[in-house]
């Protein structure tokens, strides 16, 4: 719209009144640019680029955003870690929309920085309480029967771990952007297993990365043959090498730390293994010292991604909220907001595919007459759970953990339009 | 699995046997590489990655496939085209999976260059037989209600144009690659459509594109209400600029250049215009001389990805054949698969969401004996169409146009796993 539009866009109709501009428009445009006229200024600063050749299609072999897109990036937190090669960085989730996460920009997590693997090179070891110990290429899995692609979100266990004790991060970026979902292209993990052959007393697995750190996770059986996948390929292509290219394991629901990237090797056993980065780390300390033992399942979660600190609002009027709602134990049926802080909710429009353990994105459409806001999002899963607030998991938990925290997210919406990350209590 | 049993791969278990190898890896793998002995060469040949720390998280803020997949990228054909600002490039169908076409890897179409716009300038003016001429900024259009996201393929109606005479180019990234599949996000193009106020005589819709071409493009009014979008986002994030950054129009199942890339205007008529791009192109000239007048939908079709001439059969045994079909008139309801040029079929095991007007992959899990073959898929959709063979269509229409040719294509497989585009007479 015109900037004379702009100042009277209090109603739905008048943000998009466009006065006389358009007619004027329609009179100036048409093919004027192309046969090397002056245009009009008015025109020129809505659009010349129509009297410039651009770039051919050999240019971009593999295409990049544009320039100006330039700040929607992934972004770490400098202080949080002592290394990079130890460290994490965010999903931009404020600046992206749908449930595809595009793959660069696929929120890292690393414990030994990214492994540099040739694929024709790479194995994976099939080893423990097995009839056979086997040793697969990347072609060879790419032979067996049952390929399938299937859209998952995958949930850093620390995602949001830094709220627990209050309002921290001022960006869903940063407080929940250690979230991604793309679709897995790959083969169940129950297949390489059966070619093996399981021994009866085959209760656990475990899984190792050929990274530096040699992550090192304890699976129950039942969810190795449940759903589990041996994952190649992401959105289409190859898993990016911080995704664990060549291959990774796909846990769905589950904490992230356990879809071991890398994946070189498979140990079947009748026990946890109790490896460092299932103990003394993504192990969750309670109040009283103890520990909750096995919190593998991401609980439902959401989050309102538009507004947010780094998306602040723009205008009064029409706006659109939007946010993205997902759990690990099936598909979300329901996602509620509230503008006041919790007193009221509404049910959120929920759009796009809703499928089992994947990113799911509701909006609310509405105006906005200027006041403050304090925005949430409470998101209802297939089995009946209900996200639960902040306080709530504290009165159960206490502060100690920085893992699996999903209470509900309150996002402070001024007059003028910034965003904070606040707590009601 | 190890050089041994490549040997012995000719049954499907056969193929995954490990022999020794696998136990003795099992005893000298473990934390070996971690704790600095000297690995064992066999070890060191499979996976040494981990005795390396990787590259950190902040060094790819957007990232990029691994260097191992530098061959993953969009091709184009240097003769085809005088310029490269009027030319094609390629989706590379025969090294992707799953129904997403990655951004990075979407075939472009220019007819003057890839638009470089500046997001918070561009403006789409609506203008012609309505009650009020409008301007929208793109941030307008994001506060439109009804904001969506939905799976479409794109295909350009010249899409295998160049097989209508015979078997011309080597490989399904050049027969078939001008086809991409990606969620867009934007808003129906009937929301801004009725804020303007349709007259009666409202039966055509001009859009027009922001590009040195000025791509022009009549569509009729009733596919503009029922399900076009104002698409400004695509797989979660910003369009990409060869994908008509930050506007484009989205026609699902119709010919890709009406998706008018840029958008700049979308004029309101009661008659199509008759622009050059859908008369002396974008037109099919039949064998009489005539022309078929809108054609703009694209009929159900389908090809196999691999093997393919750019990835041929690597082995006898097991093997995973792989295609995509698609179809602009709904959903895909079965694929058929024929090794033997069309005289038996066999009906294909459909993965993945299968969602109308988008790509939908098919797999056949079969063993190979090393026999030549002669591989073709045909699709069906909702409606009951089956794709033709390429004889019929040029039975039909002569082999004067090289728009719409959804024939089947014939891949032939050697005995040493070469494959090559032949014609089955």
């Amino acid at each position: 719209m015109t900037d004379s539009g702009k100042e009277k866009s209090a109603s739905r109709r008048g943000f998009l009144a466009a006065a006389g501009a358009g007619a004027a428009l329609a009179a100036g445009l048409g093919k004027a640019g192309a046969q090397g006229a002056k245009p009009d200024p008015l025109i020129t600063d809505i659009q010349d680029w129509n009297r410039y050749l651009g770039d051919g299609v050999a240019d971009r072999p593999y295409g990049k955003p544009s320039a100006f897109e330039k700040n929607v990036v992934r972004r770490d937190v400098e202080w949080l870690t002592a290394s990079r090669q130890s460290s994490v960085n965010f999903t931009p989730l404020h600046a992206l929309d749908g449930i595809i996460t595009p793959n660069g920009l696929c929120f890292e997590r690393h414990h030994g920085g990214i492994a540099e693997i040739a694929p024709d090179k790479h194995r994976l070891m099939v080893h423990g309480l097995v009839e056979k110990s086997l040793v697969f290429s990347l072609e060879d899995l790419k032979r067996f029967p049952g390929r399938m692609n299937r859209v998952f979100f995958l949930e850093c266990a620390a995602n949001s771990g830094m709220e627990w004790r209050g309002a921290q991060l001022n960006g869903c970026q940063f407080t929940h952007g250690m979230v991604h979902n793309v679709m897995y292209t790959g083969i169940p993990l129950r297949a390489v297993l059966e070619e093996a052959g399981l021994r009866t007393n085959a209760k656990w697995l475990l899984a190792e990365g050929a990274d530096a750190s040699l992550m090192t996770r304890s699976i129950p059986m039942e969810k190795a043959l449940k759903d589990a996948m041996l994952g190649w390929g992401m959105n289409g292509e190859a898993l990016r090498p911080e995704q664990g290219y060549p291959l990774r394991l796909v846990v769905p629901g589950w904490e992230g730390n356990m879809w071991i990237k890398w994946l070189r090797r498979l140990e079947v056993g009748d026990e946890p293994w109790q490896q460092r980065e299932e103990t003394s780390k993504y192990t969750d300390l309670l109040a009283d010292g103890r520990s909750r033992r096995f919190t593998f399942i991401m609980d439902a979660k959401s989050v309102v991604t538009n507004p947010s600190p780094q998306a602040p609002m723009l205008a009064k009027g029409p706006n659109v909220l939007s946010g993205l709602a997902w759990s690990g134990r099936g598909a979300i049926t329901r996602v509620d907001v509230s503008i006041d802080g919790g007193k009221n909710w509404q049910t959120a429009r929920i759009d796009g595919p809703v499928l089992p353990m994947s990113l799911t994105r509701f909006y609310v459409d509405f105006d906005w007459n200027g006041s403050d806001l304090l925005i949430q999002s409470r998101a209802m899963d297939e089995t009946g759970y209900v996200q639960p607030t902040k306080d709530e998991l504290r009165k159960a938990r206490g502060v100690n953990s920085i893992y699996h925290n999903n209470g509900i997210q309150t996002w402070h919406v001024k007059a003028n339009g910034e965003t904070e990350n606040v707590e009601v209590l």
